[in-house]
């Protein structure tokens, strides 16, 4: 996403532009206006388009003869997965599952998280504000894979768990969709009731339009992973992880060493606020982000940093770069340059 | 909503087609790709957007300095009201409100429901199948507003309810985007968690596109309803109702004689199946539906119905004509037409 003034986007694990192929599928299904639950011709076109997308959605994350039960997005899907059965997880999760667990299963200063009771953990594939990757144990109750889906080869149907969380805004779809994935015949209580759709198990008239966005964005998505744009993306993040790595000393890559995700890079500058660096990134024409950027605005220290075993001044001075597939070596030099000049004024500063 | 080979589009309570002014919204929206929670420049707009809406949805539905909730529907908006606070209400409710209430409410052979304890009670402005209104209560715990919003006026801030559930898809906006709207200060527990958006009650990177949407389409439709659209329906509807009346003299129309929305009809026809009448208009190339059109495809007696007092065959012998403002006078005297020709057909045959 570029912008008028030469902005560079740079926070894609927060959201990511809409994809073309999801804007006209979009586009194309605002004109199917009937209700899926009607019977009628109307009806029945826009029940097509649900299934086609949904079948989308499975080829795209390898889940193939699972069951995809659309929801508002990640966070719904994890309440959907977690609420009410006593799952365990750790601190690297996101909000939206460390609402329903138990949050006390160790995280090394690798970030890799020690599962004990698989069938009763939730562990996500990666994590959004390092990009850290995680080894899944066979028989794993739930896992999130909202950054990964898109980004990194996955199949639903050989990671080991038996549901998934995903979303398409993280993959170049619209905000507001995402799904629940699970293994057939796993056993699912509704939340949202009523008309029973999605089999019974999340009721309400389905978003048409986002569903339709999703199944073409996944569909483009799994394309371009195939087709080797994230390793392109990848030597991009390098590129800007050395240009800053050169000056840059006190600077920390986390998880450098750590299988992770190829477009994220977690930077901490001990004693420089990360929410100042946002801001100051901010006002130089550079969208980054401190800590998770599902966080409603609000801007503290990296629970994910403090859970890996760093102290709060640290945590707090983390930020977020995010590339996607749009971003430029040149892109990235220039980040790199201009977050260098601050840093230098910062270390006078506090000089 | 007209199609290729002149198909009538007579099932508006159902959904209705996306209004131009939400398309436009939508696909404006579309361009705007930050994360609303975060706090760079692309965030904001994303941010700005909702909020516009939010006023947009407040001032149409006469809400202004209430909270406007965004979910994912006015399904999910009845779980977040209803779930866990021992409500009462009856058979004539959706079902997404059934769901979570004790259905113990009398309601009358008019169709008027008999609210006892309004404090703990829940009840809909209008019904979606015969399109009766409701008197509220003064101190009403929670209204369901999804079919009233658009084709009738409706102050939120005067209809002494607490709290009314409302729908885009209902009023020409897109489906998958709703909301709760509650009174300043009300309590409200979330129960979809996690990044704390909507002021902590409704977790969940914002459907921004769908959010732009449902403003421009309420907006939209607060102007329609005052220049007097929904009373032209009506004189169609009428002209529908008394072209079918002088010849099936077996069939009633319910609500006919109550406050009604006026869009709406239901046409029982003692012994003749909804069902079987809503297949043999579609294929005679008009969308209506029996019973309520929200319960995925199931079709059965109308409980709307039988909890008035009409018996199981009467209750399966019903259809719901529901208008909008693209249908003309041609179309409901066509419909008439068919529906008559079919009317005698099958009186020839149980004769």
């Amino acid at each position: 996403m570029r912008r008028a003034g030469g902005r560079v986007y740079l926070d894609h694990n927060a959201t990511t532009p809409l994809r073309p192929e999801a804007r006209a599928a979009m586009i194309a299904a605002m004109d199917v206006a009937g209700n899926p639950s009607s019977v009628h011709a109307e009806g029945r076109a826009a029940k097509a388009l649900i299934e086609r997308a949904r079948a989308q959605v499975a080829a795209a994350f390898g889940a193939e003869g699972a069951d995809v039960v659309f929801t508002s997005g990640a966070t719904e899907a994890a309440a959907l997965a977690c609420e009410g059965r006593d799952l365990h997880g750790s601190g690297v999760e996101h909000d939206a599952v460390r609402a329903w667990i138990t949050e006390d299963l160790e995280v090394d200063q690798t970030g890799r998280v020690q599962v004990t009771d698989p069938a009763q953990s939730v562990l996500q594939m990666a994590n959004s504000e390092t990009g850290i990757v995680q080894d899944l144990p066979e028989g794993l109750a739930v896992t999130d894979a909202t950054q990964v889906f898109g980004k990194l080869p996955v199949a639903f149907n050989w990671c080991g768990a038996q549901m998934a969380l995903i979303s398409a805004h993280k993959l170049g779809g619209p905000k507001g969709i995402g799904a629940l994935v699970l293994r057939r015949g796993t056993d699912l209580a509704a939340r949202i009731r009523g008309g029973g759709q999605e089999m019974g198990r999340r009721s309400g008239t389905e978003n048409v339009i986002g569903i339709a966005g999703f199944g073409a964005a996944a569909e483009a998505a799994a394309r371009d992973l195939a087709g080797g744009v994230w390793d392109r993306v990848a030597e991009v993040r390098d590129i800007l992880e050395s240009s800053i790595a050169g000056s840059a000393k006190q600077t920390i890559f986390v998880g450098k060493d750590m299988p992770r995700l190829p477009n994220t890079s977690c930077l901490v500058t001990p004693g420089w606020k990360g929410e100042t660096q946002v801001m100051q990134m901010d006002l130089a024409g550079f969208a980054i982000s401190a800590g998770s950027a599902c966080s409603s605005g609000k801007v503290r220290a990296s629970r994910v940093l403090t859970s890996m075993g760093y102290d709060e001044v640290m945590a707090a001075s983390a930020i977020r770069v995010s590339l996607g597939p749009d971003v430029t070596e040149e892109d990235a030099l220039r980040f790199a340059e201009a977050w260098l000049e601050k840093e230098k004024k910062h270390r006078a500063k506090a000089a």
